[in-house]
């Protein structure tokens, strides 16, 4: 699997595991174990995480089952993410859901993360959401720290719009490396808002949440949903293969540069999707895809 | 009370005297010497006038007032602005109120500012609103002669989006060094189109302009307004004091630096804004009064 | 006729002849050959095509008309453009409407362009829409081929908001010299979406399709549209005009520099049309067109 550089020090694998729903999985210690030697079998050395999945919980989790094995953790890279402070029993003191970009608690969650996950360095830490409380100096400042110390190595945001990105960016001396979008065929907004873009412009890949539009696919309702699925079927028809690769390989089509997080416990359904990297779908086929979902013919 | 440097020649006072309903107050020359003298004692430097306020007749009533304190004079700093036209009788030959960026407008406009106001230079003009018949180098032309001449010491913009200030910005050889908009925990479209984004990405001090939502709060009747009101409220009991002083901590919480402009003719209720100032909101307070306003929880 | 500089190595005329129609006229070789003299004694040297124009018909028909004529064809620039595929029978391969900026196409595109117009070079060559699949990358390639050989002289692109104009500059060695868009008095959406605005910021001088608004005013039926009209005659009956050559008077007063494409195969109305050129709006009339066509003052 195709490796993509975000800087000099950090590259990811092409697809990421999403780590977001390993709570509600009740693995043991040795499923966790074979899922992550699943994905690396697979290619995928990446593992996107967050302080707040599982209830604060998915961190220690994956730490606690990787606890003796550093050959796995040799292997792995490690994206997780602060910044969102939930209401949670974990989190007695919150008495909103809000959002926390200070100094103090991006250094402490990101120290945090780093004793629940067992590991040296963070590869890649995300700004989980646009901040409206932001102060871009201090998140700089945090950032810096971080770095000087070895326990992050690259830093990106998360749901950011291009503007949010600049005023981060100015405040920063060295680039942010990703924007972990939510994009897929289903849900297009980031073309039309500039994101996509902007990524383009300055030369950012940009990850992808929900690549498969968090199954809304799969129940179709609406009228543009029940004709996105019949073109997906026509199309997984003419491949050979399934509607959800056929999305997949919508998204790794794109010249931007997609890193698609796939969410999935299941080491099958983690392989089949990696096969969507075979797919080559033709530019009608891409725009096919593309009309489906927006309801109209480009003008 | 805090001076914010706008550049090497200028700072206004955080808080800045908002003039524009001076002619409804039916003040006394010696009444608005007070006013001026009680702001100046509050730490309030800086009187934000336009040249239409009052009919086209603020300037006037403010410099007539200050005639002979050359005293108060030295130690206040004007803010005026200039590109709109009104129907007026002052201005008969107006017959559509429209916007007016030519070299003749503005400097023609700043020298009668000048005149009415009675002082030697103008600390900072704004352009009131974005023309979308804007000349840019007309603009520069009008603000190189105004500022090489010592009539305007500093430039800035009102209600501008990010792309009308880089089109202007673009055409000058100085920095602009504010944008006055509409801004509030009632308002906060400017946090939405990315106004509040790019004033943090170049390092630029926004004025607000309704710093309390032109008193809306007060009135509320929608479902969103009593709930920020009940919020706003709940907040201000906590901290002993009153919502109007809560709304204006909201703002000069925010990391950007934002002077809220206070359109009070009234000395105590001028004072009881100052005291905004020692007002610390929490972060989670911050948020309670964002997702008051907005009516719903952050994503 | 005034001459737009857009780079170094190409002007336009002012007014810029729109071809789009011409396979309907069903003109002559003499008639179209007509056309272009009449245009060129008007000063309208420049005629703007594209790929797909007439079903892929219209440059073949220009071309051949003007195969003997290099007389016309050394006096005259020819604008193209490439990157959308129709459905259409010139092409049975396509069975969708899409768009494509492969390197393939663009160049494949424009060196069929030269064959069809039976020119050595194109002036200008535009990307027609924006493409959601586009590799700027893939564009930036093809350009550089089509200006090392000599085939293209200025690139540009049409209906380009300004991040995705930023998104292929970005890419690019030298500057992207237009911008054709919708604009008119009817069409304002470009001055609301910072197209305009970037326009000014970076001193590119769209081109305007539509400048008329598709002769919609002439079939007024919303109150907005009779509310404009009747403006517009109030303002021609002032200048002893028509209303047409009001709204272009209107266009080509904005200083951010418009070249209007008038697609009539008329040269009387062509001629109409260039006589906007003499018809000074105050700014208040300007104000006037705008304020009726928004259907609401400024504020």
């Amino acid at each position: 699997m195709e490796q993509i550089k975000l800087n000099d020090e950090v590259s990811l694998s092409k697809f990421v595991h999403g780590v977001w729903r390993l709570a509600e999985w009740n693995y043991t210690n040795e499923q966790i174990q074979q899922l992550v030697e699943g994905c690396l079998e697979l290619g995928i050395d990446t593992f996107d995480h967050a302080d707040i999945y599982g209830d604060y919980g998915c961190e220690k989790l994956f730490g606690d089952a990787l606890k003796n094995r550093n050959d796995l953790k040799e292997k792995i890279k490690i994206v997780t993410k602060c910044g969102i402070k939930l209401l949670s029993a974990q989190r007695p003191e919150h008495y909103i859901k809000h959002y926390d970009t200070s100094f103090e608690h991006i250094v402490g969650s990101a120290e945090n993360s780093l004793r629940q996950l067992g590991v040296e360095a963070i590869d890649l830490l995300l700004i989980h959401r646009p901040d409206p409380f932001i102060n871009p100096q201090e998140v700089a400042k945090a950032f810096d720290k971080l770095k000087t110390e070895g326990k992050v190595k690259a830093f990106g945001v998360s749901n950011f719009l291009p503007q949010q990105f600049k005023a981060l960016q100015a405040a920063l001396d060295f680039p942010l490396v990703t924007n972990q979008i939510e994009i897929s065929c289903v849900s297009l907004h980031e073309f039309d808002n500039g994101t996509i873009d902007f990524c383009q412009e300055i030369g950012l890949h940009p990850m992808a949440w929900s690549p498969l539009g968090g199954g809304s696919i799969f129940n179709a309702q609406t009228h543009r949903m029940l004709t996105l699925k019949n073109v997906l079927h026509k199309i997984s028809d003419r491949h050979d293969t399934t509607i959800d690769r056929i999305m997949l390989a919508w998204l790794l089509a794109h010249p931007v540069g997609i890193l698609p997080v796939i969410g999935s416990g299941n080491l099958d359904r983690i392989k089949a999707a990696t096969e969507a990297q075979h797919i080559k779908l033709s530019r009608q086929e891409w725009f096919e895809i593309w009309v489906a979902s927006r309801g109209e013919n480009v003008p």
